[in-house]
């Protein structure tokens, strides 16, 4: 109360917040649901918001666990939202469950069982890797009657599991049975999110739930490679030339996006415009304290000139 | 070794313990997947067991967490496979699921909204309640795009969530809305087994899939009214005259069947017939021990007559 005005809230983005932040960072890693857009409707301010980090030299990176799309899709996506953004700024969890299988050599005569969208299928044929599953197991129905027996693939050696608007029975149980018999066979995740911002309107389940299915059939717990996993970190570091206690993690999540932030050692900004409501975030029950916390991106634009 | 022969192992069934057994209850409880049936076909020596233990005056009871079928439709499989069982004798999940909500008092102008099969919705209906969801919204299909809406009931006070191989996005949203949004509205799990013998030759995903899912989207613990829980014994004390400690329980599940018996004051038989083998029950991270196990029910019979 130096100046006779209360304190502001501990972690409230103040204009002095604001540009001692962008003092001691050289890269922002966004978020895209919840932070840049609503489904498919964007965030008001992002593109002010976006256009002042550049012009003020700062590394633009997005970050998310959505794994619909894949790299290539997303960039598509920001640009028809008159947003330039390359591939190259883009790790989707899509693309982390490919570079996973990458890393860890997975054998090019294994395949993959994928319970999810066309953005794992691309990410997984894009790193050299042999599918099955997907959008088209969707229409597969199961009918569980008397000596029914259900056929799979022995040569699958890794299920991923992420977002799947056309989950159902035959995928649970396609999962089910590679991840208990064939062996070996890995369990990867894109992410856990329970929910998400997947239309403007509304929360819908998230790939967690799609996990959480297969996780209880199974009695297992799979490797996770999106958020908050600080796996996708590694080849953001590889890609460029940042540390991370010079990058803020900007998200609306606490325990995805600044639980990363966190855990790779970035500082974290919350942002009010997704998932996340204020009583959330005050609330004694919760465990997980960004360094600050905004209504939305857009407010950066109006901090920052004050 | 007082005879010179090696001790059984602890718990395995032999004659003395199968008299002493039988001499000590009045009442047989019988899980069904598993014990009586894998699929449609009947297990082993099922007949002669059940003929036996009804000459000797046992009362015999089949409780299931299958929620898939009613008591009425269960007692027409057992005819169909030449057992005589009463829909008195049968207590379901689907049925336990019907209970709770007249024993709660449930207002009738509140709707049920159904993850499930017909059994629940028939054990509602019957019950007297308006339902909402089950196999007819296998086919409703989500476009997760753009603006796209998602419209529910806002009279729905209960989701009922069971096992449902027509389990889709569509229901994960409508019972993830219901149970997030509706004031007070209940969200019940028929039981949360993670997989069961839904075919003769295979196991699939149980109910605790679907449950994980949805729990997993609203971020709440159900209420389970099928085994392990004890509420279905309630019911049972109320229609037989007996004594929860003069009853057996019979079942293949060490955390559904097993810790129901232990939960309500029964003795515990396991068999080795359905989802556990012996190297699960003998592991030394296993806590759930039964007084008494082996191989299936018909082993009854050969003992009992030495």
């Amino acid at each position: 109360m130096a100046n006779g005005l209360p304190d502001p809230p501990r972690g409230l983005l103040t204009a002095d917040a604001a540009r001692s932040l962008v003092d001691s960072v050289d890269a922002f890693l966004f978020d895209c649901d919840g932070v840049i857009w609503k489904g498919d409707k964007l965030i008001e301010g992002v593109p002010e918001a976006m256009e002042l980090l550049r012009k003020l030299g700062k590394k633009l990176v997005f970050v998310t666990n959505n794994s619909r799309k894949s790299r290539r899709q997303y960039s598509k996506k920001f640009k028809s939202l008159g947003l330039e953004v390359t591939e190259e700024e883009i790790f989707t969890s899509s693309f982390a469950a490919a570079m996973f299988l990458k890393l860890n050599h997975f054998p090019p005569e294994k395949k993959v069982y994928v319970v999810g969208e066309d953005g794992i299928l691309e990410e997984l044929k894009l790193a050299g890797f042999e599918c099955l599953g997907g959008p088209e197991d969707g229409n597969k129905n199961i009918k569980l009657e008397a000596d029914f027996y259900f056929e799979h693939d022995i040569s699958v050696g890794a299920v991923v599991v992420g977002l799947d608007q056309y989950f159902n029975y035959y995928k649970m149980q396609y999962a089910r049975i590679c991840i208990s018999e064939n062996p070996g066979c890995l369990f990867i995740a894109t992410n856990r999110d329970p929910t998400g911002h997947m239309t403007s309107a509304q929360e819908w389940p998230g790939a967690g739930t799609m996990v959480a299915a297969v996780s209880c059939s199974v009695q297992k717990e799979p490797i996770v490679v999106g958020k908050p996993s600080s796996f996708l970190m590694d080849f953001l570091l590889k890609s460029f030339n940042l540390e991370t206690s010079r990058m803020c993690m900007v998200g609306d999540r606490l325990d995805t996006d600044i639980l990363f932030g966190q855990n790779t050692g970035c500082k974290t900004l919350l942002v009010l415009s997704g998932c996340t409501a204020l009583p959330e975030l005050l609330d004694a029950s919760n465990k997980i304290h960004p360094d600050l916390y905004t209504n939305s991106v857009y407010d950066l634009v109006g901090l920052l000139q004050k």
